[in-house]
Formats: C-alpha cells, structure tokens, sequence
C-alpha cells in the first residue's frame, strides 16, 4: 500500500514557475466496523489498516488483548477503491459498548467537565503504570537518529508523522507512519496487541512532533512507561504523565532534552 | 483565559541536569451542548471558546450564518474548573441533526468509503468557491512573517498551531492558535461567522503546519478561495482543493512555493 503518492505541482521560486512532480503523504479515510457497526471513520494513511484498528480498539478500552479480537478483516478493494473498510470480529461481542464510543452521548452532570475528570476517567479504564523501567539520557539522546534513519516516507514528503517503539537495549522494535499522528501511534500499540508484547513495560515511545493529552493516554493503554518527543507537550499531557507515572521528554534536540515528568526513570539525568 | 501555563521541568543537556520553569501550552475539553445535547468533545486551548463552537457548527453544517444561532454561552467556571461546558441554542432547533453529527451512525453501502466520496460528501453540504479572487505570489511569500510576528503564545511554548485569514489587501484580519490545527481554523471561522464576514471570498488563509483534507474542508465551509500552509499537504486535500475550486499552496518558505491546486488563483506565478 502506497503511502505517498505523485502529484504534479507549480513551484514556484523567487517569482518564477516551473511543473513539477511531487511526492505528497497518502490521506484516505478508513472506516472502523465493529460487529457490523461501524464506530469510527479514520482520515489515515492507507497500509497497516489491522494494525491501526487494533489499536485503535485498545486504546478505547473496546479489546485489552489479542486474544478479544476474533478476526480482523478489510473489505476487499473494489474497482478504483482501496480497501477502505475494515470489520472487526469480537471474541465477546458484548464487549462492544457502543454508546460508551459515542461522542455525543459523553455525559457530564454538570459543568464539571476539566481536566482532572478527564484524566480520572482514564485511570478507569487504565492503571497507572508500576515497575521500574528506567532509560539512560545518552540512550534517549540517540532516539531521534534511530527514528529518522528508518522515517522513509518522511523525507519524500515531509507529510508524515512518526512513532516508535524502542526496546530496553536501544533498538527499535516498531515504526509506523502516518499523516495523522494518533492513527501513526495506533498502528504501534496495534502492532504490539497484534504480536503479543502487551504490556510493553520495557519500552520507550518515540514521537516525532508534539505530545497531546490523547497520545500519551494511548501510550498509557499499552502500558509504555517513557514517552518521549521532539517537540513541545501540552499542559494536559503533563498532567497527565505526572499522574500516570509515565516519564514525558519533550524538545529532544541535539544533546539537550526537558524532561516534564518521571524524571525518576530517566538515569544519568539527576541534578548536577 | 491563559494560553499557556508554567510547569516546572526537568532540562537536561549534554547529561547536566537543572531545575528550571517551562511554559507549556493549555490543553483543557471542551463540551459542546446543543439544544442541552452533548455533541462534541474537543480538546482545545481554552480562550476564543464561543468562535470555537460557531466554527464547529459551520463546517459541521449545522449552522450557516450567524442567524442560524440563537445564543452561545458558557457555563460559568467553578471552583477549580474553567467554564470547560458551552451551550448553544439555535433559532431554529430542527437544523440539530443528532444522527449525522454521531460518527458511529456513518453508514457507507458497501465497501464503497472512499477518497472520493469523501469528497463529494462534502459538496452536498458545502459548494465548490466560485469567484475570482486572486492573490499575488509576492504577497503570499509574506504572510509568514505576518503570522510569526503575531503569534505570541508559539514563541513561548512552541506548542500551538495558528491559523489566520488575510483580506485582499495583504493585512491580518484575525489571528487565532489553539494546540489543535482544527480548532485554530474553527476559531477563525468561527470569528468570521460571528462577526458576519462570510462567506471570506476575498480571503486567503495561512495555516502553521501541515495541510490535511479536514482542514481545506473547513476553510470551504467558510468559502474561503485560497489555503495557503507552511509545510506539506496530503493527498486528499489536493484532490479536494482541485475540486472545490481552492487554491492550495504548501511549503511556503523564503522565497519558495509550491501550488498544489488552483494555481490560476495566483498571480504572478505563471509559468516562465
């Protein structure tokens, strides 16, 4: 599945035009059915749509495991489409909550809506993380590199996010790309669900941009206890991770990094 | 209403660690009640909450102007809360379309969800710009530093998005930023609406970062011609933007562009 297609452009440079073709980032939406009801429709790059959808399911508290998912299976491409449908078997169907899925049916009593209750109902579905999982500095400092040396897409199009999986020892376990950074994170914890390796207690996630609420409470539903980015978090992200017991890096430039929460577990980043 | 808010952090460079206080950039929810339903959950940058919701009503289709709304309020801030609850009452309450605003009841025939049926979804709700409103190459290569020097809270926190429409005569009418690239447009729109500008024929819109279908989708359901983005667009919103009539221009930097769709819009950026 392509994730970047041509396209034939006019750049044009100090006043003057030339055509051109041009790589841009593949955007097509995906529609998410569950026991015949579709519960979502996802704007994402098109490959790795099983993936995406595991973890989609999981970080929705719909599967906590493989073994919830029956059968995952896309629509097949019919002429001039792609594929763009996926259905989803449960192991229980009544697992499926569909009113819980609904936006619009999110009740709040009264105007108490902020964000600690946000961060609240997400420990109901998610513990904070425990164990001990501690990363050296200089080994976070080496994770942009490993990121980018396999972020293919990237360089052709300058249109795709990217997230990975880190292991203890430093090697990437996993990286997915995506034009949409939360479906890019889905396809990582979906891999995971996927292949076994919940909960990953062991591992660091790699981001390539910034680091919203919602990303760090995906990486909390496959239990990743460092969550690390090149570029700026939120206020709810970090109060969110100070909670979750999740370390947050953010602004890894260079040889410098801001270290938001759980500096607990990265080593070799004590107070001087 | 703050945009951003000190945290203090951990800065690690070259494995030396200080103590010192970050701005990161607010992220709250926002819950949007229409006719006392809840429609909407958005995780936003609190501030420009009322442009917000009457942005998301536009491109949603459930408003088309500011008739269409009777009253926006917010529900007062309590105790250690942010007024995170709007309410809205329209003038005419059969418009509210419970059914097409839940994302679960999306019905699609067969596997027939594709790129372009997307795209044609949003014609019946949001025609093509007609119009011959074009903006010269040189005015476009500054909107950039238009936008920067405006864009006070980025510099501080380097995590929000800005979003801001320019009239025909190349000056700022509204600037918004919000840590969501959709509602900074939502913002934006929202403010036109509100304030009766639509629909912004003679407006080009200059986005922060990358350029998705949602976004050039939104920027029609305010007529909006030309979207102009300092990074990459996918290929659904070039698909879209030849479609619907939009000049889309992407990577715009220094003296560089390049014009995605509707380049007959430019001017100044003939072929040579």
């Amino acid at each position: 599945m392509a994730t970047s297609s041509e396209s034939s452009i006019t750049r044009n440079r100090s006043g003057d035009s030339v055509e051109e073709r041009d790589h841009v980032a593949c955007e097509e939406p995906l529609e998410i059915r569950v026991e015949g009801n579709s519960v979502a429709i996802v704007m994402r790059t098109p490959g790795n749509d099983e993936e995406l959808t595991a973890g989609f399911l999981l970080s929705e508290g719909i599967v906590l495991d493989r073994r919830d998912i029956f059968e995952i299976s896309q629509c097949p491409s019919q002429a001039g489409e792609q594929g763009n449908v996926i259905d989803v078997l449960l192991t229980d169907s009544s697992r499926l909550d569909l009113a819980a899925l609904t936006r619009n049916v999110f009740t709040s009593s009264s105007c108490g809506i902020c964000g600690k209750a946000t961060i609240e109902s997400v420990f109901q579905r998610f513990p904070p993380v425990t164990g001990d999982f501690r990363v050296a500095a200089e080994s976070i400092l080496k994770f942009p590199q490993t990121l980018r040396a396999a972020q293919a897409t990237f360089e052709r199009t300058g249109g795709l996010h990217a997230s990975a999986l880190i292991d203890a020892s430093g090697e990437m376990s996993v990286l997915r790309e995506d034009v949409g950074r939360h479906n890019a994170l889905d396809k990582v914890i979906g891999y995971a669900l996927m292949n076994d390796l919940l909960p990953l207690s062991e591992h660091s996630l790699m981001l390539s941009g910034r680091i919203s609420f919602e990303l760090v409470q995906k990486a909390l539903s496959a239990g990743i206890p460092v969550v690390v980015g090149i570029s700026a978090p939120s206020s709810l992200a970090v109060e969110f991770a100070r909670e979750s017991g999740q370390a947050l890096v953010g602004f890894l430039r260079g040889a410098s990094m801001n270290i938001y929460a759980g500096a607990g577990r990265i080593s070799g980043a004590e107070k001087a």
